[in-house]
C-alpha cells in the first residue's frame, strides 16, 4: 500500500505510548487517524486484521459512514497520529479527488483482504 | 443501502438472463455496474457475499485498483445493467464529490460485515 501522505501536516497531532488503546470496538469515532510514527495493530476480537506503520491510516469508517468503530486499534510501539476529524475529511474528499481515491484503493485492498478466503 | 442512482441515464446498458456469469473471479474487470433492473449475487467459490437489487451496484474494486475481479457475478433474475468504464468512474469521482463519499459508504458497509465476525 502507498504511504498516505495527505497527512503530513495536520496540526490536531496525538501521542500515544505503545501498549495503549486508541480506540475500542464498539466505541463511537468522529476521527480517522494517520501514522506519523510508531506501529499501530487494528484488531477485532483476538484476530490481528493489521498491522500499520508510518503512512498508514485507520479509523476512516466512522468518518465515513458515522457508525461506531467496528475494531479496537492498539499502539504497538510509541506513537504519533494525526488525527482528521469530519469537516476536514469532508473538505479534502471534497477538494481533493486523489484524496478519495486513494483512500478508497485502501478500502478495497483491505475489502479484498477480507474475502480472500 | 441506499439506492444508487447515479447511473440511471447511462448509455452503456446491458442485458443478461436469469443464470447468466457477468464476470468471473480472477477476470480481468475494467467496468463497475449498477443494477437498473433484476438480481445479481456476488459470490466467492460457494459462499454468497452478497445479493443486489435494483439502485446496487457491484465491480467497482476493478476501477478503483485495476486488479482482477475478486468474486463471481450471477445474474439470478434477468437483468439490465448499467456499465461505467474506467473513464467514466474517474470524471464522477472528480466530478461529483458525493458519488466518491456514497461509494466509500458502500465499500465500508461491505468492508465491516466482511470483518464482522
Amino acid at each position: 500500500m502507498p504511504p498516505f501522505a495527505y497527512f503530513a501536516h495536520e496540526r490536531d497531532v496525538r501521542v500515544f505510548k505503545a501498549g495503549d488503546v486508541i480506540f475500542s470496538d464498539g466505541d463511537p469515532g468522529d476521527h480517522m487517524f494517520a501514522v506519523l510514527e510508531g506501529d499501530v495493530e487494528i484488531r477485532k476480537g483476538e484476530r490481528v486484521l493489521e498491522r500499520l506503520t508510518v503512512g498508514g491510516i485507520f479509523g476512516e469508517l466512522a468518518l465515513i459512514d458515522r457508525t461506531a468503530r467496528s475494531a479496537t486499534a492498539i499502539a504497538v510501539r510509541d506513537c504519533r497520529l494525526a488525527a482528521v476529524g469530519q469537516q476536514r475529511f469532508a473538505a479534502l474528499v471534497q477538494q481533493m479527488p486523489y484524496f478519495a481515491l486513494d483512500l478508497m484503493k485502501i478500502l478495497a485492498d483491505r475489502l479484498r483482504r477480507a474475502t480472500a478466503t
